[in-house]
């Protein structure tokens, strides 16, 4: 059986564990994003390696490509892709308003066209839950709609559909060993994320999430949005902050109360050549690093910072070498991962409130590296 | 002290042991290319997982990018890169004859414009040694000229230029820790071959390689090159068929005499969604893999076989994801690095004359898979 124990909580900020049918995850958890099936550029080994608990994959792209029948037929997701850890699945809503085409929306579905062949495709809340239960993620995400923050009235009735589409998720799941994450809508907007959040609390979701933010929205409107939603989120159920991956968006969500994080951006900035630090960046295409022989972070135990200089990976960049997004991608994962642990720890302790006052207190004198 | 042990042999085939100051290189050895002091999409921690003795790094591009000053700041390319096994560099003479514009040649040296940014260089034997240094490889070469394999005159010309160039090579040497091969050229002419093998025996390499092959000359015509400079080559001295890498003509040229191979064959057919059988190839784009659950190869051990399928591969490459690429470098690469072990283990066992005859007898009926 799946079940989730806060271990200790301090303030807001709690750490607790989710025990899945594929092992424990450790909260507060990051998870990297496997969009088609692979965390781009590295292999299930090295993601091991870095102690990664738990991945991402995305029900949009798998459904179009290479389709939920034939990830079924081989077993589901963990099997497919040789990760035999927890996996979340999301929805699919936010793609279908993000990357798809021609989309016609109402309460009973979404039409749209795959942006990968033009084909006509039909989601609905039934259909992303069948999908999601062919994939067989650990954690499945209901139908939302998301709209762009600051639309009122669109972020209104996206909000009251998402809520629909909620109850008709809740009602078409069949399987046992998956749990499922509502998810909060409502823009940058605060009644609407109250009523939201009020009503998907109501549900009998496993977990909560919030999504619809990260998108264009202001840190402080971000920040003050996911205050208002855990405020009102049920103590014992996990929440999950949906896209949200930066160290100070981590930190500022788990003081807010918030158990789960993804985000592509780990491994987009390592292929766009940026290490991340826990207090800044450094672009690694800098002439200024070309005879550097110090690793990315010298006090960083990730095996890109153990064995490579930043003069090494900048020429591998210069040289469009492949190797340079591996080694990168490692180095920014493993500087999540440790930020969640050391969070963790933290609580456990009761020392978060600590560990946030000294992380912000160098996050300012280091916003420009 | 740097040596070559001939362990045992049968007819002229051979099993040997090459002690370098980075450690043993068991041959018959296959050398996968990090051009850029990188094998493309690999971490050197997959290499070695791999069980790879050596590789090759191309001087041509390493002195372009970053250059050969800064890779010895940093003590050299083994701890640039981080590898702390045996590392072979080229001379560059076959880049600048394959890559490089503007090329003007005399027995001097050969000026030219880098194909990265057009800039001015000049090679010389003198100068290609020195980079060679500082490099800091643990085998070199003697800078040579390649000529197209069926022009007379130029293969003529330029197998003396080589001449005289290998032996300014010699005497420019300064690293004992390292060691000089020799590069017999001559096209597919057999007197030039003959007499080119003749006077590179004659001089003082502690290897010799044989240049200029797999260039677009016949199969035949290669094999019968390789027989006549291996039948002169001396037999204490390692020798090194440079570029050569599909199965078929490892075998062959090993029952020649041959003891070293290098080719960019595992990395580029992986970049080109190819995997390597020992009989053959799967183009993995075939739609007939699409759900295709077996590995690659299931007698591989290699993981890439342990955990993935060919309709997982099949879809990482319809998918664009990089990944692709380093899971069928590393089956490749194994590939070639357990056909030339298996053919060590048979020499040692006096049997390479069975397992050649089978190879050859499988090779026949597996030319389409």
């Amino acid at each position: 059986m799946v079940t989730f124990e806060i271990v200790n909580s301090q303030e807001k900020a709690r750490a607790g564990i989710l025990r899945t049918s594929h092992g424990e995850i450790l909260t507060p958890v990051f998870a990297p994003v496997g969009t088609q099936a692979s965390v781009k550029s590295l292999t299930p080994a090295q993601l091991e390696e870095l102690n990664t608990q738990l991945i991402l994959a995305n029900t949009y792209h798998l459904s179009l490509r290479p389709g939920e029948d034939l990830i079924a037929e081989f077993g589901g997701l963990h099997k497919f892709m040789n990760w035999n850890r927890p996996i979340l699945t999301d929805s699919g809503g936010f793609q279908i308003f993000s990357l798809a085409s021609s989309r016609s929306i109402s309460d009973n579905g979404v039409n749209f066209k795959s942006h990968i062949n033009g084909s006509d495709q039909f989601l609905s809340p039934e259909k992303a839950v069948e999908i999601q239960e062919k994939l067989g993620a650990d954690i499945i995400m209901a139908l939302d709609e998301c709209a762009p923050p600051y639309d009122f009235d669109y972020n209104h009735q996206a909000m009251n559909r998402t809520h629909i589409w909620a109850e008709r998720c809740l009602k078409a799941k069949r399987q046992d060993s998956q749990i499922m994450f509502g998810i909060v809508q409502g823009g940058v907007f605060p009644d609407l994320r109250t009523k939201s959040a009020e009503y998907i609390s109501s549900l009998d979701f496993f977990g909560n999430a919030i999504g619809g933010l990260s998108v264009g929205e202001s840190k402080k409107e971000m920040y003050s949005s996911v205050k208002i939603v855990t405020d009102i989120l049920p103590y014992e159920k996990p929440r999950y902050l949906m896209g949200v991956g930066t160290p100070k968006d981590i930190v500022t969500a788990v003081q807010l109360g918030v158990d789960m994080f993804d985000c592509v951006l780990p491994t987009r900035l390592a292929r766009h050549n940026s290490a991340m630090l826990k207090y800044g960046r450094l672009n690694l295409v800098n002439a200024s690093y070309s005879r550097d022989s110090r690793p990315i972070d010298e006090s960083c135990l990730c095996y890109t910072c153990l064995n490579f200089s930043r003069a090494y990976l900048r020429h591998l960049i210069n040289a469009k070498e492949m190797l340079s997004a591996t080694l990168l991608s490692i180095h920014n994962i493993h500087t999540l991962l440790e930020l969640v642990k050391d969070i963790r720890n933290a609580i456990l302790k009761s020392q978060f409130d600590i560990f946030a006052e000294e992380f912000f207190s160098f996050s300012r004198k280091n916003l420009e590296l």
